[in-house]
């Protein structure tokens, strides 16, 4: 039996159609503070042309106790390619340059953990603030400190304090800048704003004996999600002063604003990507989309050798075909350092036998720039052997230093794996090794198996 | 930076609580056809002692345009694991022995590739049934198809026509037989029968400007869910009776049966497995279930040498640590061979050189039961080098030698790959080697990456 295939799957998923290209990319990290060259990037982010003037903090309840997920640890703390789902979901923010503040709220037997995360990830503007007992309380408890904070620093109160507070759930990590504009300025003119999707189901009433009662009109009715924006005056006011109950019971913040302060929410359709990891399938189609969006591209050092070029060109082709994009470059200097802020995957050619100080280099240009910090960096060793076969004893020798020098290297959350490629006369053999190149490429690109790293395979 | 993972996520997802083991494998084929002693088999699935003595038909609409993924095959369609969607689906009913017929409703323009899906896949008890230009006029013909089938053989008509017609959707292919009964049953007794989940998001109505204008009390209303069930008698009456405007608009076969044949349906709370293939990332999440259920356990066959045997024991510990169980068996042959009908996975030790014959022998073995029919199989080589190096020419051979043989074999969906490690008189050292061959098969059963067949791998 043959593979089956015969339809090509697209690439994307749908997504709204009004955001710029960088935009997309949802796992794109802050900025780096260290490098700010990085500005002048190619495919650096453009800044929005709509601004917003007036100070916006987040809140963001993380108190759940991952129960549907079927799993002990609370999904919000879930490790999704080395890092906790929620650190993905605070980036998402920290990287919108008019978000001011994010106030995290967890519940105190995680309130360690998360300050350890914050720290190691290097997370800016963040908060971390206990949780209550319910999802009201504990959304409570930071619209309060978000009021508390800037009541500490006296003077700055009145220009300060945060006009909208964004509420999200730290289980979302896909939000887009876009998006979260379009809450805060309808929060901001409306006093309240919320996103809202299709219904995927039916909703049916349920008679009190288990029988159907009735089905609800699909189209009257919308999923009420996140984020949601509120001026911080309508949400300080609705928490003041809903009752006990509303504080047990009540699940939708923009029914106490409605309830407590005549606020009609304005209802936005968000897109797909707002959906919430719910249960453990959604960890894996978190981690696909984040895997999917890191192998979008890689850049392809030659070492200027004319050989390296003619296989860059080649791969070029057949890794693109694999929906990668290559850039290729004779190096990573002046101009061309900017793919070490912009890369996720480097592919380098070596025609040479001492080629293993090239990544070497490239290590070393990544850990300058702290690259690895928030996504696991790809780094792939193509040697391509002349037609005239090695000796034997460098044969037994690089084996070795790749699988140390990657050991190393997978300390740092940089994935290194060696492709070994014999130069042929046999035009169809050779084209044969090349489109092998570009599979295996792609794979590792894409799987980022830290179990793999180190090996030497062969095209 | 270390990579970071302070906390183990349990592997499984929640499943309802009185299913069986083997219920809660979602890709578990049919049982082939070929090889009865499977039936003997100690992970062989057991009878169900529930029976179910009336004839159970379904129809499977699988019309879709795949809209909501957006991609451009029609979701059903898409390759998971190299095979169809659908595919996995009719597997899902093809293995309840109670169910009768299956008849799959798809757009014109599919019939063709639908007719070759069953036919590349072996599936049995299907019927393939153009659609309509909605959904209720696809499960319509579904249901006119079940009767015109028994019609034409004449005096079978009583016994063997449907009692009960199950409905479902072709993108739901997690469904399990205990469920399946349940949705049977109820059907039988009460007219009709509807999975139904609590509601994820709280549901809101709109106002025609797009403003809040309340919201629902969840626990009134559920999400109206797939499979249900009716008897032949009330859905037929029900399409037979429904207006124009009920094909072009209505959205729930349950109101149908409400309201043109006065039956209330039983609501019968489903599994969280029963979501819906929706959105490109459920592709994704999809797979990685299959992948999680194809790796729960391999075997290992160890020829019967002292250092194989010894071998294979450290693995069992380091592997069943990565949540894959590992058998150990001498070989495959008499009551061990039925870890053919079994497992999806093999891992074979070697210590003499002439071992990939041990391994051709495997896949012939794999290819006279048919395995690789449903699922790709894994097949790992592992190589125990002795302390003594070996010559350099069969160090050359080998890795040709395990490459066509992967090459070949993965034209049959059987994915070889192999692993080399050396002996070591030094504890540490091979500890350190048994490790990493548990890391690189656990990895290579999960991912099973067709770009990475025919690799010696170095533990």
């Amino acid at each position: 039996m043959t593979s089956y295939d015969p339809l090509v799957c697209e690439p994307m998923e749908k997504t709204s159609p009004n955001e710029d290209a960088d935009n997309r990319d949802p796992a794109r990290p802050a900025r780096p503070r260290t490098f700010p060259t990085r500005e002048a990037g190619v495919r650096d982010r453009q800044p929005m042309d709509r601004s917003v003037d007036f100070p916006v903090s987040v809140v963001l309840p993380a108190g759940g106790t991952g129960e549907r997920t079927g799993l002990q640890t609370p999904k919000q703390f879930c490790s999704v390619l080395g890092r906790p789902l929620i650190s993905f979901t605070i980036q998402a923010f920290e990287r919108v340059s008019w978000i001011q503040s994010i106030v995290v709220v967890v519940a105190k037997e995680y309130m360690d953990l998360m300050t350890d995360i914050i720290q190691r990830f290097q997370h800016k503007k963040v908060q971390v603030v206990p949780g209550g007992k319910t999802r009201h309380r504990s959304i409570c408890n930071g619209v309060l400190a978000l009021g508390e904070a800037t009541r500490e620093e006296g003077q700055m109160l009145a220009a300060d304090r945060a006009k909208v507070v964004i509420i999200h759930d730290a289980v979302r990590p896909f939000v887009e800048e876009d998006f979260l504009y379009k809450i805060a300025m309808s929060a901001k003119e409306q006093g309240a704003a919320g996103a809202v999707r299709p219904l995927v189901s039916t909703v049916i009433s349920t008679t009190s004996e288990g029988y159907l009662d009735h089905s609800l009109e699909r189209a009257k009715y919308r999923a009420s999600e996140m984020p949601q924006g509120f001026t911080y005056d309508v949400i300080h006011q609705a928490y003041q002063r809903c009752t006990e109950s509303d504080f047990e019971f009540g699940t939708e913040c923009l029914h106490l604003a409605l309830q407590y302060c005549g606020t009609n929410a304005k209802l936005i359709e968000g897109p797909p990507t707002l959906w919430k990891v719910t249960y453990k399938r959604d960890l894996a189609a978190a981690e696909s989309i984040i895997k999917e969006t890191l192998s979008q591209s890689a850049c392809i050092i030659t070492g200027g050798s004319a050989q390296a070029v003619t296989l860059a060109d080649a791969l070029q082709k057949a890794v693109g075909a694999l929906d990668t994009e290559l850039d290729i470059t004779p190096d990573l200097m002046g101009d061309n350092s900017k793919y070490l802020l912009e890369e996720w995957n480097f592919i380098q050619i070596s025609v040479s036998h001492s080629c293993l100080s090239e990544v070497e280099a490239i290590l070393m240009d990544l850990e300058a720039v702290n690259r690895a910090l928030l996504h696991p960096v790809v780094v792939i060793w193509v040697h391509l052997n002349g037609l005239d076969e090695l000796s034997v004893s460098r044969k037994m020798a690089v084996p070795a230093a790749i699988r140390d020098l990657a050991s190393a290297a997978k300390l740092r959350n940089i994935l290194v794996y060696g492709i070994q490629l014999h130069q042929s006369a046999d035009t169809e053999r050779w084209e044969r090794s090349v489109l092998r190149v570009a599979e295996i490429t792609s794979t590792l690109i894409r799987d980022r198996s830290p179990a793999l790293v180190g090996q030497l395979l062969q095209a």
